[in-house]
């Protein structure tokens, strides 16, 4: 079986959305892909830190999909990542209202020795220097590197995020991080530049417009899935980015072909992550679903035009 | 030939956008529309009026292109209508400068005799009783009437605008259109409850962020193509509108599986559209181009997953 190591937050949150409120829930990028890359034939780790306020229940939920855990500490007397946000009306965009970084503050990231060989590396948002010390310890070279990021890492650690920027084959970004990112308005301009910076494939998350992955000349589009309502975008860009990651790692493909059908997944995926509050929804997803979905995604975007060679 | 009416404003436009600004040059609905369906082998007659300042040059851009124009009225001694716009840097939104109806104040359509017998009716974006007035004149019952409107009309003339709502197949509105029509904010169910005042059929226009089409419990996506720069929004969902009319009066098939190519057949030439100033692109655009992008419009939301039934 292929393995993908996981790296990013394992953490609590708060969520205020115009449906409700939730107290301390379970939280972070590397829980949420996780849980999403979980729905593939794959064998994955998460990287992470906790503190000892972290409840079994939640470490049990990780080891019931398989999910390696050993590089997952666990920090006595510290306590756990927690974040806390309000999102306004609209659902697409939000305020933070705490931010307390915990024992993420002295992370050191230390990769279980079974899983410095992995096939994929997805490396969620974390510091652009945790990120990198995690390519570091690799003893073979992946087949795909898979960065997720975000805008506060650009105001705050660029050239450090630019260093592991370079290293990586595929960036995961939404619109306006890419404008930021290249400075250009147009998506098509960015990920032009963006290209030239060292991914070969960059993925622009659109939220409830979908996502564009570029390589090359090549654009392909997917598109999230129309839902009667959305509950809670928590977590929905690392959802896409772990079924994309968990697709690729399980096919052992990287052609720009297959990537189409991992960004397809990751939209499938994602699509569900926002139904309910933060993973509930994720907890209980079946495969069934999954495939069930897939055929809403099929009927949504495919059309038989012949064309004529 | 299957016949296509047109009905909508023959205009002067002046427009502004972050890469300039243009005089009085062609502009309104019916303009673009049929410059959008000649791309089609249909049969199409503009209703609407000009006054006699309108330059007989572009009577012959549309006569060339074998657009009926004996239902496009000459007021002698008026003046025709005039918008002029600005767009926003992002050219997602525009203020409009100004806005001299004219001619278009005291306009009363008259059908040419032989388009009461229509296969296909779009009326283009007009006052509601325009478009009643329109439907008044068909002799035989059209395959199938798509309207066109705006939030103006919403909130001007929202009973004349019901009026004929309840009598159309296919509405064509924006987003923010579609939640203020609705008064949902999720677009699928804004989709449902526009069902249920009569078109059976409902075409959301999200600009950069494509096009939903919506019939019964079954949605269609159409992407926009991603484009290196946009100059010019204006007339785009007109384009839109006038694709997706006349490939469905060329193809005579009013099946939700046919209107999916009529969609993508809109999106395909409003993507050029945008791409100069005004009427322009549209103006040299050929056959051979619209094929052309058909194909990126294909290997942008093709792929190939498997699914076992």
């Amino acid at each position: 079986m292929n393995k993908l190591l996981i790296v990013g937050t394992v953490a609590f949150d708060a969520i205020e959305t115009p449906f409700g409120k939730t107290d301390k829930i379970l939280g972070g990028a590397a829980t949420y892909i996780g849980l999403s890359a979980a729905h593939f034939n794959v064998k994955s780790a998460i990287v992470s830190v906790v503190g000892d306020d972290f409840p079994q229940e939640y470490l049990d939920l990780l080891t019931e999909r398989n999910i390696d855990i050993s590089g997952l500490e666990i920090v006595k007397g510290g306590k756990t990542f927690f974040w806390s946000g309000r999102y306004h009306n609209d659902l697409n965009s939000r305020d933070t209202l705490d931010t307390q970084l915990n024992v993420l503050a002295d992370f050191q990231p230390k990769v279980p020795q079974e899983f410095t060989t992995s096939d994929v590396v997805l490396l969620g948002n974390l510091h652009p220097l945790v990120q990198s010390s995690v390519l570091d310890q690799m003893t073979q070279k992946p087949k795909l590197i898979v960065l997720d990021t975000m805008n506060f890492w650009m105001d705050c650690a660029l050239p450090e995020l630019l260093d592991v920027i370079k290293r990586v084959d595929v960036i995961t970004i939404n619109d306006e991080e890419a404008r930021q990112l290249s400075g250009e308005y147009s998506l098509v301009k960015a990920a032009a530049k963006i290209q030239t910076m060292g991914p070969k494939f960059v993925v622009i998350k659109k939220g409830e417009h979908g996502a564009l992955l570029f390589h090359d000349k090549e654009i392909f589009f997917a598109p999230a899935l129309p839902l009667e309502e959305v509950f809670d975008p928590t977590g929905a860009g690392d959802t896409f980015a772990g079924g994309f990651a968990g697709y690729i790692t399980q096919s052992e493909n990287i052609s720009f072909k297959n990537m189409k059908n991992a960004i397809i997944y990751g939209s499938n995926l994602a699509s569900f992550c926002v139904e309910e509050f933060g993973t509930q929804r994720m907890e209980r997803l079946t495969n069934q679903d999954v495939l069930s979905r897939l055929r809403q995604f099929k009927a949504l975007t495919q059309f038989d035009i012949v064309l004529e060679e």
